[in-house]
């Protein structure tokens, strides 16, 4: 192995433990997350966001996050994220040590109310509280606070979303205190132009290091021609799902988070450095695969296979 | 309907009929082969492979398309194109009347010997022999002559193909009279940053008029990445296959044309003008499924359906 890397280097966030499992009606067991995260961590994965902290009667699948978060912080070099819908949730997540939180801003006020029964307004208030709470932390406990944009590249239940109504969601939400956000494709409608339109218009608002992550869905095939377009924009964190496990439960129709294993092929395969193990990655698969034996898991790479003679470019 | 488009326009080739047909081994009736032509034209797809003009007794899928070529030319504005192997294939496909013919030339040898029992030189010979042929024709049933760099991507037999093989291999083409090269990732072994490397480079070496159309393949699932890198590189003609039928039977593991649907969605979506209907395309999936109902068609927009409100950008 080299020393040191010259490819540019992109970091993958894995959100399967959050956004798969909480869309997949079984419950994996806790002991299966901890292994989950431990054997994707070993392959070279380097942030994982583990769960969210909601009520266990909300999402029951989600229940033991705060444990699954202690055990996760013991890993070497692993960066533990967790979703919190509101102010509650930041409180649970920074006690339980996350070291990245990140709450959801749909676009789509309608998305909102249906997802968390709020309105843009009150979502406001609840990200500056969650910035103050944040800010009141020891430097060595206080948790990278992002917001991600739901439904910023359209909504299954208004339609298409304006580019304006983004971006003015994304100053107010970094107003509000939140050191950086995220472009979120919940429902899987964007394509490649708006990827780099959007990502442009956001960074001239509110600065390029305020935008350095995007999640997509491959909902409708394009999330990997996506992905390379925000990669030619300068986007370096890229959230994925192995197995493609996952989507949103409150948007209808919309399914399926970019595939881990395809993502860091094609990243690989183009130069970058992702840390990766891609056959340690594969065997992941089965880990999951135990625990849930009723979910598809998908992906071209794992039914495919690596190309003949395949190295990192 | 406005009257001219400003919109860039991408012609889309659809190989299905071909490319498709001749991976599968159940046999599509010559009438069905019609109708998927037609329904296909009828939706706005302006030019279509329909077929190889190949022994019946070695492709047996492929018998009858001399008459499929008759049939397809008196549909308006179609550019109906054909692969020959050789230049028994080309005398048939000029006597048929195809607008277009191509001959695969595999950039691994090993592949051409494999595929076509043919050594470099001996395709050469090959090409130079079809393009005398096409000269000495009449300038009205003259046909646009093209050679597919197959493998150029990568090869499941030999592995790594070389930039250097690729790049002579094309100024070989065009030096024994060829009109235009084009990339095919025959293997499913492309990346975006190949994609954009190999462009560059054989356009530098025969000229940017003489590279204009790429076959791409979804085999890894960055075909519709891969597209995009082309779009970048100023690529105007993209193939695909509806449902993603086909593959390349002598390279074993590689399959799935990128998927007709899911690229023109893409395309669309980011305001390309690629003058398909593509609800009107969707209904041709039936004309395939009725002729085929064992052969499983591939997408992602028939499953998940055009995002709400969806209008071409």
């Amino acid at each position: 192995m080299p020393e040191a890397s010259s490819s540019p280097q992109i970091l993958i966030s894995e959100v399967g433990p959050r956004d798969g499992l909480q869309s997949v009606s079984a419950i994996m067991p806790l002991e299966a997350r901890k292994a989950w995260v431990a054997a994707e961590a070993a392959a070279g994965v380097r942030e994982i966001e583990v769960g969210s902290f909601v009520p266990a009667k909300v999402i029951p699948q989600m229940a033991g996050t705060a444990e699954l978060v202690a055990y996760a912080r013991e890993i070497p070099d692993l960066t533990v994220a967790a979703l919190v819908p509101n102010l509650r949730g930041a409180q649970d997540a920074i006690e339980a040590g996350a070291h990245k939180i990140s709450i959801p801003f749909s676009v789509s006020e309608t998305h909102s109310l249906k997802n968390v029964r709020r309105t843009h307004d009150q979502m406001i208030e609840q990200v500056r509280a969650i910035a103050e709470l944040v800010a009141q932390q020891p430097e060595e406990q206080r948790p990278h606070f992002e917001a991600g944009l739901s439904t910023a590249f359209g909504c299954t239940l208004e339609g298409p979303v304006s580019d304006d109504l983004v971006v003015r969601s994304a100053e107010r939400l970094i107003e509000a205190g939140c050191a950086e956000v995220g472009l979120s494709d919940t429902t899987g409608y964007a394509n490649p132009a708006q990827v780099r339109r959007l990502i442009r218009k956001v960074r001239a608002a509110v600065g390029d290091d305020k935008l350095t992550g995007v999640h997509l869905h491959n909902t409708r095939g394009v999330g990997l021609a996506n992905a390379l377009a925000a990669l030619d924009e300068g986007i370096t964190t890229l959230d994925s799902s192995l197995g493609g496990l996952g989507g949103c439960p409150f948007a209808p129709g919309a399914s399926g988070n970019i595939v881990t294993e395809d993502l860091v092929f094609m990243l690989e395969a183009m130069g970058y450095d992702t840390g990766i193990d891609i056959p340690a990655l594969m065997k992941v698969r089965d880990v999951v695969r135990d625990a849930l034996p009723d979910e598809p898991l998908y992906g071209f790479i794992p039914d495919a296979g690596l190309p003949l003679g395949f190295a990192h470019a």
